[in-house]
């Protein structure tokens, strides 16, 4: 295993570790626990594998299934520790999330599609494990909470085609610089909570 | 872009704007709004193009992003004024309802299917992407409502197969024919409430 | 149609009739009930053939869909009847995900694939179908019940690659085996209240 896989394979264990955190209830068993840590981490990856119509990643490589496994468990038994460097794990998540953006946005590319598939790619990849883990546990997802989870990855999607423009910038250091982007809006958020001002905000009329 | 993608065009933006105008919620942001609205438009196709094992339509063709993108941040910022014209957006949407579920019908016969497959996936085209929205942001979905939203589909594809036995016409007009039953019994449970009698509903005995 | 369809025929047919049962709600009209029925039977299967990139089954097959539609359709109309052979249902319901998950098995292990994935697309083909159905009536999915559903087919699994290590036995006679003990799990858990002990429950330190 290199380095590249190394690096997605703790992206998938900290994906796994705080969605399920997240998502947890009162009275889940251990296994329910386990499979939704694996949902988050493997989910939307294994959508945009669909969608672009290659490989799901983890049938190749079962190490994607068995390290958020193993993740997960070890969260179910150690909790309370974990809980306790909560913050901290958020902002890992914020640079999982972008490290799983910016990877899905290369591989768009490097399939042939354009920059709008691309970037719906990277929001699959980044956001879609997220969200069908709160559909299968009942919560509401990203798409109905105020904090910034989606808008980053576009953000550090469109500083990739920007700078792609202007710049002589290679594909690994455009991906780079993108996924530098996406986590620091995102880290910004949780710290910060950073959010759409007023007027991009919906109030219903009806 | 010819007359005919000029039109699915159309009914990909129209599904947005409806789609985002029953979904949304107080204090959405802009860009979930968006989000809702083409996944709406595009979520039905989707699944189609996945089942049926052929290319995403997407993919191929990008303005069937950004058109329904376009229309959802339309929707979002004269809100007031779309509601106003609320029925006939509601006709529009089952006239664009009618439209992807013909083309479904179409689409799945040319690949050499049965019918019992084909009005299944004119079926997941129509009502698909609703489905999908609903799930997301936590709202009933069709299945769990009085209003005919499948049965139209159900009706008019069942329409295509009797008069294609019993008529010499071709798979255009019978297509044309399917779209104008589904649009036609869409509209009429919109405006005058039309629904199952009451021996077809289920009242729980337990 | 071969012994081997037959059954698998058979159990989409339990599977329909539990599964609307188990998600029907008052004043749901006889066509969504079906359609819920028809999900439950077939999404597990469909889910598992989209990862694995095969044909999705009940597109070669159009009897996958009819027979659980008028299953369902009967279970519309006789409810009362069926509700008082309830527990020998969901026993049955019990030999049908034990039948879906040991041909994912099979399926999954034929194509080439790991222990690993094949557990996995066991636990799809066999909860699959009820976490969609469940997910779509706005029924909390079996990630949230105490009952063991998941348990046991990664129990019969797990017992179908030890035996495969340990004995001489061939596929189909550690299949049957694996559908043995899943059924006998699920059996138990339904009329035992077998669960998970409490230091594998989760109590939220939160």
């Amino acid at each position: 295993m290199g380095q590249y896989e190394l690096l997605v394979t703790l992206a998938t264990a900290i994906f796994a570790v705080t969605g399920v955190l997240a998502a947890a209830r009162q009275s889940m068993d251990a296994l329910s626990f386990v499979i939704i840590g694996v949902v988050t981490a493997i989910g939307g990856g294994t959508l945009r594998d669909l969608v672009l119509d290659v490989p799901v990643f983890w049938l190749l490589e079962p190490d994607y299934l068995t390290v958020p496994a193993v993740a997960s468990a070890l969260a179910f038994f150690f909790e309370r520790w974990i809980r306790e460097t909560e913050r901290l794990l958020l902002y890992l998540d914020g640079i999982a999330t972008a490290m799983f953006a910016g990877l899905a946005l290369q591989k768009t590319l490097v399939l042939g599609h354009g920059a709008g598939v691309a970037v719906v790619m990277a929001v699959i990849a980044g956001a879609g494990g997220g969200i069908i883990r709160d559909v299968m546990t009942g919560h509401p997802t990203i798409l109905l909470r105020r904090e910034l989870y989606i808008t980053p990855i576009i953000v550090g999607c469109s500083g990739y085609f920007v700078l792609r423009e202007i710049t002589p910038l290679g594909a690994g250091t455009l991906s780079t610089l993108a996924i530098a982007i996406i986590a620091a809006i995102r880290i910004g958020s949780v710290r910060w909570g950073w959010a759409f001002p007023d007027w991009l905000t919906y109030r219903t009329t009806k």
